[in-house]
């Protein structure tokens, strides 16, 4: 929802649960929030259509998409043919950097966030990565999102001009079971988001990539139901 | 030209005079050179013809466009229809932040840049921004590439694992007249190159706008005819 009086966010929407949460979450702290999805030449346009059901759902002033193809540079399971690992549960997911790693995703992702902050005059970015990607993800850290805010001050006219943008990542300490209990209180229907890495052509989650399984595990740590559609 | 002996280094080409020099210079350095030109929604397809022309002069390893529309976020002078400044020589290019300033622009192409380095192993990264620029351009002054490159060294895979991508902008602290001299004794042919930033639709140079002043002034201080085409 708009409102005058509130500072405007750019908040990097991928129509996951998390970015839900974190949108969300910026509302609630009273920012008017901008979502940006980027297009990136993913394999399926399901979580685009997810992050629109997530942007009406929260009455977002506006939701832009940006397409950008990775696809050209070659390269990830996200972008290309490799195929997504499965597992039986959570607990087999391996601790190194896994092949759905995009090459310097979140930095460009959070380039054109910034891009859009600038032009709207907004000095909040929010991004939803947290503590179980950085184990796995090196753009997830801590120690990146704190270099690309000090990029970011450097970068943009507005920074140079003393209205450097804020990069905020409220989910960075949290578990997926504290994540979903915040968004259950802010309300956030979980049923419009989509984090599976390999759903079937109707948007059913497959329930065993990295994605599903820690998703149902959060899920089953709060002792909800995941309200997604599962195979 | 490619050699398994040397270094690679992927190299932001905009098809202007200055990613030319850097380029030539690279390669003199011996570096197997990776060209990457992005498509930003520039008003003319000129400066990507001239791209292309620099990448088969230099004879690249390869070139790569990559596809963003940044007119999607609005803004700025080289994305939109906003009139490009003109004047009567170089002096009186004002030392403001001008009105061709792209948002956020060299934090997306060097982030584009970086993930194909990252995806091609390539450890060194080079770019033409330059002293001129960083009056009136916050993304082109060395602290900003000096993150950029703190950044890179978290943001990736390759980083994480020791093999951090180097950032080189080589004409930073050049004068135009310097980078021409420079290019000049390396053999780029500066007639395939394009700086105008409101060519006519035949290529030729408007010889007024900042771009083509600067240059102009820069082939006059070094006592040659600018090969240009000019209107």
């Amino acid at each position: 929802m708009s409102n005058s009086e509130s500072p405007s966010a750019v908040v990097l929407l991928s129509g996951g649960l998390d970015s839900a949460t974190v949108a969300a979450l910026a509302q609630s702290a009273g920012f008017s929030v901008y979502g940006l999805t980027v297009r990136y030449g993913q394999r399926h346009h399901l979580e685009l259509e997810a992050a629109s059901r997530v942007a009406k759902q929260l009455s977002v002033v506006e939701h832009k998409f940006v397409d950008i193809d990775l696809r050209t540079l070659g390269g990830s399971a996200l972008t290309s043919e490799l195929a997504v690992p499965k597992h039986s549960s959570a607990e087999q997911i391996a601790a190194e950097i896994p092949v759905t790693y995009v090459p310097a995703r979140n930095t460009i992702f959070l380039s054109l966030a910034l891009a859009w902050a600038e032009i709207l005059g907004a000095e909040h970015l929010f991004v939803g990565v947290n503590a179980l990607d950085y184990s796995g993800y090196p753009d997830c850290r801590p120690e990146f999102l704190s270099a690309f805010q000090s990029l970011a001050r450097l970068a943009t006219k507005c920074g140079v001009e003393g209205r450097p943008v804020t990069v905020h990542a409220p989910l960075i300490n949290l578990s997926k079971s504290e994540i979903i209990r915040r968004g259950l209180e802010l309300g956030v229907d979980y049923s419009v988001t989509l984090s599976c890495y390999d759903p079937d052509p109707d948007g059913l989650a497959c329930g065993h990539c990295d994605a599903c399984l820690l998703r149902l595990r959060g899920f089953q740590e709060v002792g909800q139901r995941d309200p997604a559609r599962y195979l």
